[in-house]
């Protein structure tokens, strides 16, 4: 028999009755507020045009770089997933489908699992666990589903009561699902600009994406001028046809830089040609960190910095299959040195916003809390990527509350490629953040009226400040 | 209405039933002990003059670089808050009081927010929470309060109950404020021998003091010689004329060298004309942490070391309002290359006493309780800094007993220039080692009898045998 | 009076009762399952020879660096504890035991005073706690069971209930205890092959082992070709005459190499005349790892990397006592880096498995769970070591599981020099990761039948597949 599919109220709350009690208090009061989604990776291109998703597969199993990177961690090969090199293959979803169910085992423990369930039971009915046995019953219900209108990407986008949601979208990309999604239909999905390729010399095709910039923008960016010029003007480009009031970049470190204009332009040379010698990419990339926040000064858009993890670590998988296959690698960061140049130049302003990411959590209570809790221009952004869990999550606040406070933080961004996973990511950071605030209450810490409005706060408020929506 | 302010009796003990009846009984026998406080910053000339604090802004928001920070973080500036260049402006008290009152709400979830509470209600009475509509009764009582007899420096010290408090002054220090308390008065404050000015090349006028070092010791400190014996004159005279145990060291990092007289006089000649080349500062610095440590195998005072911190890392605000308003932030450092070549000498001394400190939390598990659980002459002082916090304490705790257990711990050191903190960060301190001995005891880590022993120890007995007081 | 000692039955469970009840009923799923003990270094000639153990001191105060560092540490000086240079004194046993006992309130809060407690009761029937009163009681007690045949080692690993035990040799070890044991004995002991002797350089003897190695294999090991035939050829004896599935590399980090042929004999030549240049000694021992990867791609044999420890840091300690006294310290190391070489070989091979460990915890969750949580050939090795406790255990569950799951770790290893510590090593671990698992189930995470196939799996499954027993 199938083992039941159960989400049960109290989940992710303490164990403790008293401050279980708390916690479900606390979260009455944000559960249901709408869902500000400021930052993360959905295609612009479903609600533009509003195609109906196709089937299990293709919805869960190959575009999650989560899921497929535990299956391939336990030699489950790409290709007996339906996954080859670059695209997902076109038959055999079904088999795919059973592969996954006979694993789902592995992810006993992990977000992923708390995810999947969630979609699982409240998009799609789902009342037993997925696993072999029910593999099939899935894969024909969440199909049947998909095919009706009201599991369109839109009417979906209304019903898990999104406010606001951002795309992601590099400095070159014209906008065009945001400009149909503007004139067709009413939902508020905007995009945010990310340079990482006009913007790193290392990026593929950098001297390319660099000529293209000028094209669009009749800017000369063989000069460090024009060049800059050609990104102020892609800005305000984000900005008026794509509602964009972020930009988001991609680092390796979060090592920044202030040179001279002449060094710049040195830099710009020989970055054009390929001929930059060795960290001088980093030296540029971390050039064009200050040069980002100097803009943010002058066009008001809030600054996302996500450095630190190494990108398609495994060069034989990413030849075969391609990039974004669940390669990615944290290394160790550090911030107070390396962000030293940029807050030499704007660190004081009170008017910038600069949100800080990490993979590396060692640096939560000794560098960023402490940075965060000193510069105005600084806030923290939520547990990234492999520390959005239960328990990243909570170390997150337990290592940062205590000196950056809560209001240095921006409330969550679900960063999502999945979709289905918008709601149920949202509801897990709401459940920690109130378990946590519980535990407050509960130590006496806090006040119970206080912490109701913290969660509030967190779920709704700040973000929605941080990132101007 | 305003909100009550309650301390209650349980706060920071675990909320399960069980746990917490063991952590309250723990504490019954540890809240009433005299407090210890080896080490910290507070102004002897409190204790000198007996003058009375004067009113709420410049006694708890002025000098208190946790508070000023927080603000600081959130854009509000400075000036509003009375703070100007190196000294606090004049007028306008009130007004400043008021702008802290209405964003008093920054500060929850932080251990500014339970040290200041506590501080309100135990010191002042107050009943209810500081905001905005109660800035004006906080700021007219705490003023009435400061007036009385039993509000000056010496009575709170006794109400207090500290047996010893340490203040810490730098190596040219003359030591009139404890000339003063000795002769006038029966408390027990006494010095501690920093001589960071005198020993860090790159301290400001660093040539300047080691000179004067020179004519208060007649010594001729520009040959090695002479400038060792100059210091260890000067730990003499602390020791006689201040009731010195110990001696504190605050360097960017735990370097320690280990040269040839030679070596060391080629680093001083260099030194005292500013002439160092790039590293040599830090191998300056090192090799003054080893000549300490031997000095300390000498005249038996117990050393410290504070590193780690980037001190000063906001150059504007630096420039405008001068050093230590909470731009202090901390970096990744090491120990256990770092200490070797003062452990290489010292190392296995067990009439040595070298307490390390850290705020790179890291190193607790890694390096620290390692290094602590096998030198005889390392001791692991408590959470310093921003770890000074119920999850800092905590963490601490859980990361340093399973390897160096609780006796190559020195009990809490308080570190604060908030003279009315002390009692708050010794409650605190206290109760949250009664939590973790508490936890230990419900899992059958530990029998209660032996975790009485242990709260008693770590509350009074080990401070008063790691400093010899 | 001396004071009880009691194992409870719920030790080491969280309080919350809903919680414990939970632990309490997964532990007895496997409390009682056989113990697999895959990696350790348990002396084989115990198993070969049955001879009785002596004595208290010698059984569990001189081998055990975990009590000898503790007692060191607090001034305890190794001669007045009856360890003289290399080996114990043969004298003063007894009063080297009574002064253990007299300062056994140091392991208070210790995994130490766990295992110990444990062997206590549980093996020799101890009721009261080791104390100054209670030495002579303790000395007696035990030196009279140990002169009974049902203490002699083979009857002990038969009451243990372990179902095999791996010892831990050197690649020129000759086996012959192992070959005793399979020709007298039942009981599964095997080895485990350890080459650092002849892989590292900077290994005491190095080009005298490698001479050995050539000798026993008869391969000219002066010849890069010659050298590796010859470490085959020694995996093979291990895994004929000692029943080795596994591998063991303990250096000093997790660096890796993967050089030509050509310059891999260059730095042999130079390695042999021991005139390798700076940095080479960690290229030689980083290419060696990559070589044991691809011979274990081809004999099967699972490898283990335990890397990070500062061996000997004290050299004074280890020119009177010899190396292994408590005196090794972790250093910080990365792996994303380290492993790229032997990674971008055999990284996506999944019938190699590699288990990795570490002494630097930052790299749970920002590293190894990453790296576990995508390459087939890797697993996460339990914590090691100082993180071989109770908090150590819970936050490698805390900080793996979530990115790694429970899938890609292999369940427990002892890794212990001390016999009679196995049983209370193993039902600690157990204890722990049941009392992790209850917490998902209380917090509706894992169903409790998922649980129960976790726990068994963690238990006894895993490391039987992890390492082919």
């Amino acid at each position: 028999m199938a083992s039941a599919l159960r989400l049960d109220p109290d989940r992710f709350f303490p164990p403790d009755k008293a401050v279980r009690d708390i916690a479900r208090e606390l979260f009455a009061h944000v559960e249901k507020l709408p869902i500000i989604s400021p930052h993360g990776h959905t295609d612009p291109a479903w609600f533009a045009t509003d195609a109906p998703f196709q089937d299990a597969a293709s919805l869960f199993l190959w575009p999650d770089h989560y899921v497929l990177r535990m299956l391939y961690s336990q030699g489950i090969g790409f290709d007996r997933l339906g996954v080859t090199g670059g695209k997902p293959a076109t038959k055999d979803r079904r088999a795919a489908w059973t592969l996954f169910a006979e694993n789902y085992y592995l992810f006993r423990g992990t977000p992923s699992r708390a995810w999947l369930d969630h979609a699982f039971a409240t998009v799609f009915g789902m009342e037993v666990r997925l696993e072999r046995a029910t593999a099939d019953l899935y894969y024909d219900t969440i199909g049947e589903k998909l095919a009706k209108p009201e599991f369109r990407p839109r009417a979906l986008f209304k019903r898990f009561n999104i406010e606001a949601l951002a795309t992601t979208e590099g400095a070159t990309d014209l906008l065009a699902h945001h400009a149909r999604i503007k004139s067709e239909w009413g939902g508020r999905v905007i995009t945010t600009f990310r340079p990482d390729g006009v913007v790193n010399p290392e990026a593929d095709g950098f001297a390319a994406n660099v000529d293209l910039l000028g094209e669009l923008t009749m800017e000369n960016t063989a000069t460090w001028k024009g060049y800059l010029k050609a990104l102020q003007n892609r800005r305000t480009f984000f900005r008026e046809h794509g509602g964009a009031t972020a930009t988001d970049h991609g680092h390796p470190t979060p090592f920044t830089a202030d040179l001279t204009p002449r060094e710049c332009q040195g830099l710009l040379d020989r970055a054009l040609k390929g001929e930059l010698a060795a960290g001088e990419a980093e030296l540029f990339r971390g050039q064009m960190l200050t040069e980002m926040a100097l803009m943010s000064c002058e066009d008001g858009m809030t600054m996302q910095i996500h450095p630190g993890s190494w990108r398609n670590h495994n060069p034989a998988l990413q030849a075969a299959y391609g990039p974004d296959r669940g390669a990615d690698i944290p290394m160790r960061v550090s911030y107070v040195d390396s962000l030293k140049a940029l807050l030499d130049r704007v660190g004081n302003r009170s008017d910038l916003t600069i949100i800080l990411f990490t993979l590396d959590e060692s640096n939560y209570a000794r560098e960023l809390a402490p940075l965060a809790g000193h510069y105005p221009c600084l806030r923290l952004g939520p547990p990234w990527w492999f520390h959005d869990s239960p328990e990243g999550m909570m170390r997150f606040r337990r290592q940062t509350t205590e000196t950056a406070g809560f209001y240095n933080t921006v409330g969550f961004n679900d960063d999502t490629r999945a979709f289905l996973s918008i709601p149920a990511r949202h509801n897990l950071a709401r459940r920690i953040d109130c378990a946590y605030l519980a535990e407050l209450v509960a130590t006496h810490r806090l006040d119970e009226t206080e912490a109701v409005e913290v969660a509030m706060d967190l779920a709704y408020r700040l973000p929605k400040a941080a990132y101007k929506l």
